[in-house]
C-alpha cells in the first residue's frame, strides 16, 4: 500500500484518480460511462472555477429539478430538451441517408391510443381555428409509394395547446388521428392550423433559462409517426415555413427538410390553409427497431 | 432571418448552437457557466453514444437522486463527494502555500453549536471505545504559536457513527468540543479512538456505485475547524496512519500532510492511544474569508 498515492489528488489528475477507482473493479459499460461523465464534470469545475458557495447553489438547483419532477412533469427531460442533449442523442442514433426524412423527437404529448380514422376525416373535434387540409405521400428512397403505411398525427390547437394539456377545455383525442395511406402511399385529412407555443416556464428549468432570455418557444408544427412493414419507423415533425421562431425552436427539432409550405386559401369570412408534404422512409436493417 | 440556420444542428456543432443561444441575450456568469456545462454534456453524449433508452435511464437515475434527497439526506452532495467533484472544488478554492495545513471538506456531520470546554476535558460522554489523548499546536507559517486559537473538533465513535447519526444511541454532543489554545498555541483533550466507516449505501447513489465495486468507505479520522483573528479559517481532517482505506478514502480527503501517528500505549486491561499533531495556518488576505 502506497500512502503517497492519495496525496496526488489535485486539479490536474483528479478525474484520472476517480476513473481508476471506477474502472478497477468492474470495467463494464456503466463504469466506463461514469468515467467519461466524471472526466467532463471535473473539466467543468476546472474551467468554471466555482466557489464552494456556487457549488452548493448548483447542488440546490439539481435537487430542485428532481423535486419538481413527478408523473405529470419531467423537468429533467425538459432540461435535456432545452440544452439540445435530447436532440443530440436523437441525432447520433438516427443517421439517415440523404433524401430520407429526418427523425425528430416524439415529444411529451404523444398518445398511443389515438383513434383510427378514414382518409379525409376531420381531426378537429371542436372546430376551433383556421381550417387546414393536410395531404401527404409516403415513399421509399427510390420514390416508390409505400402502400398502406400507417400515419399517426397529433398537434397543438390554434392556441398552442395539446388536448392532453387541456383535458377540461378540449374534447378527448382532439387533433389526433391514425390514417392508412392508400395504394399510392397517399393520405389526407382535415384539421385546424396549429399555433406555436412556449415550453413550461414555471418550473426550476424554465425559470432559470427564462431569466437569461433563453428561447423557450417552438414554431408551429404537426407531429407524424409513420410505420410500415420492413421500414424503419419514422417519427418526425413538419414546421410552418415563415414562423419567426423557426431559427430558435426550443427543442432543436427544425431541419430544412422538415419545413413545409402552409398555403393560404382566401375564403369568404375566413381563410383556410393547405399543406402537402412528402415523407421518405428507409428500409429496416436486420435487428433494428422496425416498430 | 436565415431559415437554413437551424438545419445545421448536428453532432459536430450542437453545443456551439446551444452556447450561441445562451450567450446571445445576457452573457452573464450564469449563461457562461451553462455554456461550459452544455459543451461537456454534449461531449459526454458524443463520446459515450447512448441510445435513446440509455438516455431515458440516465434521466430516471437523475430524477431518483432528487427524489431521494430531503432534509436528512442529500444524495446530490454524496454523488458530488464520491465522484471527487467536492474535493476538486475545495482544491481550486483553497490553494495554500507549502508548509500550510491543507483544507479538506467540512462534511455533513458538523454542528455549529458544540460546547466550549476546558483544555484537558474528555469529549467522550459515554466512555465507549479505546481512550485517546489528542494534543496539538497551532502555529503560523513561520512556526510562531497562534495564542488563543479556537479549535473545534468532532469525530465518529468507535463504531464509525457520529452522534447526530445516532440520536437515540449516543449522548447529545458526544465526541464534539470547542477548545481555546493556550499562549503557546497548544491544546489537548481526551476522547476515544474513532473508527472508519462507509458512506450511506442504501440510496440511489450508493446503490449504483456499490454495484460496480466503487470504494465507499472512509479511513478513521478526526475533524478540526480552527479559527484565529487575522488567519484564514482552517477546516481539515487528521487521518490514522496505517488505516488500510487510506489510499481509497471515499471522499478524496487524505493528503500526506494530514496523516497522523496514533501511538498505542499498552495498558492494563486495555490499550490507550495518543496523537500529537501540528496545524499551520496562513494569514487572511484582505477581503478573503477569514471567518
Amino acid at each position: 500500500m502506497s500512502q503517497a498515492g492519495p496525496s496526488s489528488f489535485n486539479e490536474s489528475n483528479s478525474s484520472e484518480l476517480v476513473a481508476q477507482r471506477l474502472l478497477r473493479a468492474k470495467a463494464g459499460p456503466l463504469a466506463r460511462f461514469l468515467a467519461t461523465v466524471v472526466d467532463h464534470l471535473h473539466q467543468i469545475v476546472r474551467e468554471t472555477r466555482p466557489t464552494a458557495a456556487d457549488w452548493r447553489q448548483a447542488i440546490a438547483f439539481l435537487t430542485e429539478i428532481g423535486h419538481a419532477s413527478d408523473e405529470k412533469r419531467q423537468e429533467w427531460v425538459l432540461l435535456s430538451d432545452l440544452l439540445g442533449v435530447t436532440a443530440l442523442v436523437e441525432e447520433i442514433n438516427s443517421r439517415r441517408p440523404a433524401g430520407a426524412t429526418p427523425n425528430t423527437g416524439r415529444g411529451p404529448f404523444y398518445r398511443a391510443d389515438a383513434p383510427r380514422l378514414a382518409l379525409g376525416s376531420d381531426i378537429s373535434l371542436d372546430g376551433v381555428g383556421a381550417p387546414l387540409t393536410v395531404s401527404g405521400r409516403v415513399v421509399d428512397l427510390d420514390g416508390q409509394p409505400i402502400a398502406g403505411a400507417t400515419v399517426e398525427t397529433w398537434q397543438a390547437n390554434s392556441q398552442g395547446f395539446y388536448e392532453n394539456q387541456q383535458p377540461d377545455l378540449q374534447p378527448e383525442f382532439n387533433l389526433r388521428g391514425v390514417f392508412t395511406a392508400d395504394k399510392d402511399g397517399r393520405f389526407h385529412y382535415r384539421t385546424v392550423k396549429p399555433a406555436g407555443y412556449s415550453v413550461p416556464d414555471d418550473g426550476p428549468v424554465g425559470q432559470l433559462l427564462g431569466r437569461i432570455g433563453y428561447p423557450l418557444s417552438r414554431p408551429a408544427h404537426l407531429h407524424f409517426l409513420i410505420r410500415a412493414d420492413n421500414f424503419e419507423t419514422l417519427t418526425t415533425q413538419v414546421f410552418e415555413r415563415g414562423d419567426p421562431r423557426l431559427d430558435e425552436d426550443a427543442l432543436f427539432g427544425v431541419k430544412p427538410e422538415l419545413v413545409g409550405d402552409f398555403n393560404r386559401i382566401a375564403g369568404q369570412g375566413r381563410d383556410s390553409w393547405s399543406l402537402d408534404f412528402g415523407f421518405v422512409m428507409i428500409m429496416a436493417r436486420k435487428g433494428s427497431r422496425a416498430a
